[in-house]
C-alpha cells in the first residue's frame, strides 16, 4: 500500500495536499512515529500530539522563510519528517543520525535549537526584532507548551512581547488537561476554563466569529481592538473586558486575562487536532498585526492507546513493543538505575530525619523523586521547570534548620548557577544537590550532557562537591550531606548503577577524604597513580591491568570529593609517583584533573599529569556512552597511550639531562 | 535637640511609641540616612522611601521571630537603624562596617541576605514551607519591588505560592509610578491602575472597608473569600470577580487580576507613607490565612529634594553635598570610567554597523549602554532585571544575522549561564558580552564582587573570552568581537580605566593573541615570565620593577585573551622562564592561571607558576579595592614573596639533586 507520507518530502508538497489527503498523511506519520520510535525510543506522547498542528503550521507558512521556534524542541519530529529529513528518520537519536531535537546544524528547517524548556519564547523575540530592525517580513511562530510556562524566562519574554514588536504569533500547545501533572497557579489556571462544561461553546464562538469576519477585514478588526487596549492602559481605564469574538463579553476571556494583561490577544481555546480549524485560525493569526497567543488543545499520545494510557511513560521513552507498548525487560543481573537508588535513598533518609524535604523541578520520574512523593507526599515539593525558584526555595528552607534535597539534572542545574553562588554558598546554606546525568546522555545529545558542573562549582567558596564510585557510596555521600553545615552537590550518571550491595546503616564519610583503593606494591619500576573520579572506576582499573602488563607500579585512588580535594593524600601519592593519572566524566578545562594540577603546583609538585576527560568541545548525541568514549579518548587505551608518551619525554629528558 | 531615633534602637522600642512619635521617629530617620550617606554613598531613594514602611512592619511583625525577606535588600537600612545597628550606621559600606545589603552574619534581624534582584518571593515561600512543615506560627513577610517583578524568579515563585502554603504576606513596594523607567507588561499594568484618577478612590474604598470589618471577622471574611475562589477554581468556572471589600464588582480590581489568577489574595493599592494605613493594613494581613499581596505606592526619594529631583541618580549614590546633592567633581586627570568608554564605543560601532544592537538588563547608566539608548533608542533594548531573557533575545537575534551587544555585570550574568552554553555556545552564536564589574564592586561587597566568570566561561566550548589592559584595548577587543562567528566575552572592571588616549580606528585584534609588552633581556640572571590578565598590569609592572631589583630578567605579556589561550607565547616564555606568574582579578580556582597550568601540563613543561589572584574564600565590601588586595595578597610584594619563595626550593631542590 503506498503512503502519503512517501509522496512527501518538503514543505511545497504540504502545501499541495488537500484537506482529506493531509488526513491521510496525518495517519501515515502517526505510524512512522510509533513505528520508528519502538526501536529507536524518543518523545512519542509529544509528538503524535502535534501531528495536525505541525501539518497545518507547514500549510499556512513557509519554512526555512519563516520561522519555526519549537519549546525543548522535543517535538519536533514531525516537523523533521517534513523538512527533508525522512529518509533518515529511523537513524533518530542513534550514532551519525537525526538529533531528538532541533538543531540549526541539522537543517536550515531547525531555526532555533532547544533541550532545556521556556526558551522559545525570548528566541523568538529575538528573531521578531531582527525581522523588524531589517525590515523584512517573514512570520515568526512560537511553539510552547503549558509546562514551559511554569519557568520564569518564559515570563520574562511576555513582559517584553508587547513593546518590542507588533507581529509575533505564539501557539500554546496545552497538552496536560487529561493528567493534571503540571503544578502551579498557572496550570490551575489555564486546566479551570478548559476543564469546564463551557469549554466546548467557547470553541464554537470563536469558529463562528472566525468564520464570520471576512478575511481581508480580520487584521483590521483585531489590530483595532488592541490599539483601544493600548489607549485604555494609557488613559488610566482598566482593560475593556469585551470578547473579542463576541458573547456576554465574557465568553472565553476567563482563561486569556494573564496574555491580555501582558498585552497579547488571545485566540482560542480550539482543537488542536481538528485540521481545517487549525489552518483557518494560523491563517488568522498570520495577518495579525498585533502579537497573538493560539491556544491549542492537544492530546498527549493521540492516536496509540498505550501512550494515551501511560501519558507520562510516553512523554520520553525507550523501545518498546509495538503492538503492547511494554518496555522488554531488562536483562536479569541488570543492577539498579543510579536514579532508583537516589529515590530510595531519599525515601529512607527523610523518614529518619525530619529537616530533610527533597525538591523537584518538575522531574519527578526522571531524577527518582517520585519515591519520595509517594512514600512521604507532605515533604515532597514539585516545582515545576523552575529551577532557580527550586535552589532560593530550599534556601529559604535550610535559613530555618532544613536540609532539603534538591534533584536537579547537572545539565539543567546550570539555570541555577546565580542562585547557587548568591543564596546558597554566599549564606553557606546547607543545601543538598543530588545532581544526575553527572556525565552524558547519550542518546539526547549536548542539549542534555552534564559535562561542566565540577568546573562551575568548583570555583564556588564553601561548597563540598562529591562523586561516587557506586550507588553504596551514593548513599553514603547523601549520608554525609545530610550532617554538613555547608551546600554538598554529588554528581551521579544516567543509567545503571554498579550493581554492588547497599548498607543498612549508610556511613558518615569524612569530608575531604580520598579512599585509597590500592597503595603501591613497592615492588620496584615506575610508578602511576591512578584518580578516578566516580564513575571511571572500570577504565581506571583497565589502565591499571594494562599498566601492570607493563611492570608499572599502579596504586588506585577514589577521590570522593571534587571540592575540598583530599590535598594530603593527592600530594603524597603524587609525591611517590612518576605520572599521576586523573579521570573525569566531564570536560578537561577547569575540571578534576586541573584542581589536581593547581594543588600540585602549590606545592612545587612536579611529577607529570595525565588528564583524562572530555574536550574542549560540545560532545553529539550517540546510541552508546561507550561509542562516545571511544571516540574522544575516555579509554584505558588512550590513559596508556599518554602515560607512555610521557615516560618517552621523561626518557629523553633524563637523556639530555646525563649529556648536559 | 534631642532625638527620638537616639530612643530607639531595637523593634521592642518602635513597638512602644504613639503614632505621633512614630511620626516624628520618621523625620529623624531621613535625616540620618541623607546625612550618613553623603559621606559614604548607598541607596538612598529606595531607603527614603520606606521609612513609613519599615516602621509598620516593625510595629506590627516582631522581629527576628517573625521574617523580612527584603528583594534585593538595598531599601533595608531603616531595617538597619531599628535593629540595633543605628550606632554603626555611619559605617555602612566602608571597611570593617556594615553592608549595604542585609546579611545574616550580620544580624539575627538580617534573615535572608540579597544582592541581586528576584529573590525575595522564592526565599520566603522556603521559610513559609519551612514553618509549616514544622507547625509553628512565625509570621514571613516579603518586600520586593515592582521591579523584581520583571525578573522571571519572582514569577516561578508566584506560580507556586498558592498551592504550598495558606500563610504568606507579600508587600509589593511599588515606587515607580512617577519615572517610567521600568520597562514591560507588567509594569505598564502596575501604572495603570495607579496612574489613573481613580486612584484616590480605590485607596478610599480599601480604607472605608478595612475600618468597617471588626477585626477578628477580618480573617474569616478574607478566608472564605479565597475558598470560593478556590471552589470556583476546581468546579472549573471562572473566578468569580466580586472584589473583596465591595463595591460595584470591578473597582480596584483592575489592578489585581495576575495576582487574583495566581492565587494570592490582592490588597491595596495604599499610600506607602500614610503610617496609621500601613500598620492597619498590616495588622489586616497578619491575620489572613490565605496569601495576600499588599501593593503599596511609595516615592522614592521621600523627604529630599535632590533625591526627588534625580530619582535615578539617587537611586545608588556616591558621596554628595548635602544642601544641593551635588556630586563633588572628580579629581583633574581623572580617567573616564570603564562604562563610559564601553557606551561611547558601543555608540561608535552601532552607528557603523547596522548588525549591532545593545541590550541591557535594566541597568542602562550602570553599564553605560544609556549612551546607546541616546543616540540610537531603535537600536537599543532594555529587557528588565531579565538576564536570561536578554541572552536568550540576544542570541534569537544572532540567528537572524545580528551582532547583539549584551551588557550585564559580570555578577548577574551568572543568572544567565544555561542561556550562555544551552543557547549561544551550543549554537555557536556570535553574541557579544561586554562584562562591566569583572573584579570587585569594593563597597556592595561579595553580593557584586565579578570574580567567577572566568571559571564558568572557559570551560564552555566555542566562547572567546578576553580582558583588556585599558581603555583603548577595550574597544579594540569590541571591534574585534564584532567580527567574530562566535560568542565573545569581554571582562573590565569597575571605576575609572587607565587614561590612555582611544584611537579614532579600533585594532582587529589576532584572537587568542597575546601582546608581548617586553621580552627577557637577555642579560642573564634567573628569569621571570609575568602574565597579568586586564586590569593587573599595574600590580604586574611593579612586580617587575622589584625582580629585577633583585637581578631578575623579566618579561611582561599581556594575555589578552584567557579563552582560546595563546599557547605558542605561553609555552615559549613558560619554556625559557625559571618561573612564571599569573595575575587574575578572579578567584584561582579554575581561572586564568589555571588555565596556564592546564597548557604547561599538556606540553609537559615543568616550569614552576605562581598564581596571583582571590582566594578559595568571598570576599567582604570594603571602602576600597587596595585595602581588600592588600589584605588578600593581590599586590606585588605578595607576587616577589612568592616567587622567592620558589627560587628557594628550587635552589633547595637542585642542591639536593646534586647531592643524590
Amino acid at each position: 500500500m503506498s503512503r502519503y507520507l512517501d509522496m512527501v518530502d518538503s514543505p511545497e508538497h504540504v502545501r499541495k495536499l488537500t484537506l482529506e489527503q493531509l488526513g491521510h498523511l496525518a495517519e501515515d506519520i502517526r505510524t512512522e512515529l510509533i513505528t520508528v520510535l519502538s526501536k529507536n525510543g524518543g518523545h512519542l506522547g509529544p509528538n503524535l500530539g502535534v501531528v495536525e498542528l505541525t501539518l497545518a503550521l507547514h500549510r499556512v507558512f513557509e519554512s526555512p522563510k519563516d520561522k519555526f521556534v519549537w519549546d525543548v524542541s522535543h517535538q519536533c519530529y514531525v516537523h523533521k519528517l517534513l523538512t527533508g529529513r525522512k529518509a533518515r528518520f529511523h537513524t533518530i537519536r542513534t550514532t551519525g543520525g537525526l538529533n531528538g531535537f532541533a538543531l540549526r546544524s541539522e537543517s536550515e528547517h531547525d531555526c532555533y535549537g532547544a533541550g532545556h524548556a521556556g526558551t522559545a519564547l525570548s528566541a523568538a523575540l529575538g528573531m521578531c526584532a531582527a525581522r523588524d530592525q531589517r525590515k523584512s517580513d517573514e512570520h515568526v511562530v512560537c511553539i510552547f507548551g503549558d509546562a514551559a510556562l511554569t519557568n520564569g524566562i518564559s515570563f520574562e519574554a511576555l513582559n517584553n512581547i508587547a513593546h518590542t514588536t507588533k507581529r509575533f504569533i505564539g501557539i500554546l500547545n496545552d497538552n496536560e488537561w487529561s493528567i493534571a501533572k503540571n503544578v502551579g497557579a498557572i496550570s490551575s489556571y489555564l486546566n479551570k476554563l478548559i476543564r469546564s462544561p463551557r469549554y466546548s461553546q467557547l470553541q464554537k464562538d470563536f469558529e463562528r466569529w472566525l468564520r464570520r469576519v471576512p478575511r481581508g477585514e480580520l487584521a483590521i478588526k483585531l489590530g483595532h481592538k488592541a490599539e483601544e487596549a493600548v489607549k485604555a492602559a494609557v488613559s488610566g481605564v482598566v482593560l475593556e473586558q469585551a470578547h473579542p469574538y463576541g458573547g456576554d463579553g465574557r465568553g472565553g476571556y476567563g482563561s486569556s486575562l494573564i496574555f491580555e494583561e501582558l498585552g497579547l490577544r488571545y485566540l482560542g481555546p480550539i482543537d488542536g487536532h481538528d485540521l481545517p480549524l487549525l489552518i483557518e485560525s494560523l491563517e488568522y493569526a498570520k495577518v495579525c498585526e498585533v502579537p497573538v497567543v493560539l491556544h491549542v488543545i492537544t492530546q498527549k499520545g493521540k492516536g496509540y492507546e498505550a501512550a494515551l494510557k501511560h501519558p507520562e511513560k510516553f512523554h520520553g521513552v525507550g523501545p518498546y513493543d509495538i503492538h503492547t507498548g511494554d518496555t522488554p525487560p531488562s536483562k536479569p543481573g541488570t543492577p539498579p538505575n543510579w536514579q532508583d537508588v537516589f529515590g530510595a535513598a531519599a525515601v529512607r533518609l527523610c523518614q529518619r530525619d525530619t529537616t530533610l524535604v527533597g525538591i523537584t523541578a518538575a522531574m519527578p520520574t526522571g531524577t527518582g523523586l517520585k519515591a519520595l512523593e509517594k512514600a512521604l507526599p507532605d515533604r515532597y515539593y514539585d516545582v515545576g521547570i523552575a529551577e532557580e525558584h527550586a535552589v532560593i526555595f530550599a534556601a529559604g528552607m535550610a535559613t530555618m534548620g532544613f536540609h532539603p534535597v534538591v534533584a536537579i539534572y547537572s545539565t539543567f542545574l546550570q539555570r541555577a548557577y546565580d542562585c547557587i553562588i548568591h543564596d546558597v554558598a554566599l549564606q553557606d546554606l546547607p543545601v543538598i544537590f543530588c545532581m544526575d546525568r553527572a556525565g552524558l546522555s547519550a542518546n539526547d545529545g549536548p542539549t542534555h550532557h552534564g559535562l561542566f558542573d565540577i568546573a562551575y562549582l568548583r570555583c564556588v567558596p564553601n561548597v563540598i562537591g562529591m562523586a561516587p564510585k557506586d550507588e553504596d557510596e551514593l548513599v553514603d555521600m547523601m549520608f554525609t550531606a545530610t550532617h554538613q553545615p555547608h551546600a554538598s552537590f554529588i554528581r551521579y550518571p544516567r543509567g545503571p548503577a554498579e550493581g554492588v550491595p547497599i548498607k543498612e546503616q549508610p556511613k558518615l564519610l569524612e569530608v575531604g577524604q580520598a579512599e585509597v583503593l590500592r597503595s603501591f606494591a613497592g615492588k620496584g619500576g615506575r610508578k602511576a597513580a591512578l584518580f578516578p573520579l566516580g564513575n571511571m572506576q572500570a577504565i581506571a582499573r583497565q589502565t591499571a591491568e594494562r599498566l601492570e602488563a607493563e611492570g608499572w607500579d599502579v596504586a588506585l585512588i577514589n577521590p570522593r570529593f571534587f571540592k575540598p580535594l583530599d590535598e594530603a593524600t593527592h600530594t603524597f601519592f603524587a609525591r611517590a609517583a612518576d605520572v599521576v593519572v586523573t579521570f573525569e566524566d566531564h570536560v578537561l578545562p577547569g575540571g578534576y584533573g586541573s584542581s589536581v594540577l593547581e594543588l600540585l603546583s602549590n606545592r612545587g609538585i612536579a611529577t607529570p599529569v595525565v588528564r583524562i576527560g572530555w574536550p574542549d568541545q560540545f560532545i553529539e548525541h550517540a546510541s552508546s556512552v561507550d561509542y562516545l568514549r571511544q571516540k574522544y579518548g575516555l579509554t584505558a587505551e588512550a590513559a596508556v597511550r599518554q602515560v607512555r608518551a610521557i615516560q618517552a619525554s621523561a626518557g629523553t629528558a633524563s637523556r639530555l639531562a646525563a649529556v648536559a
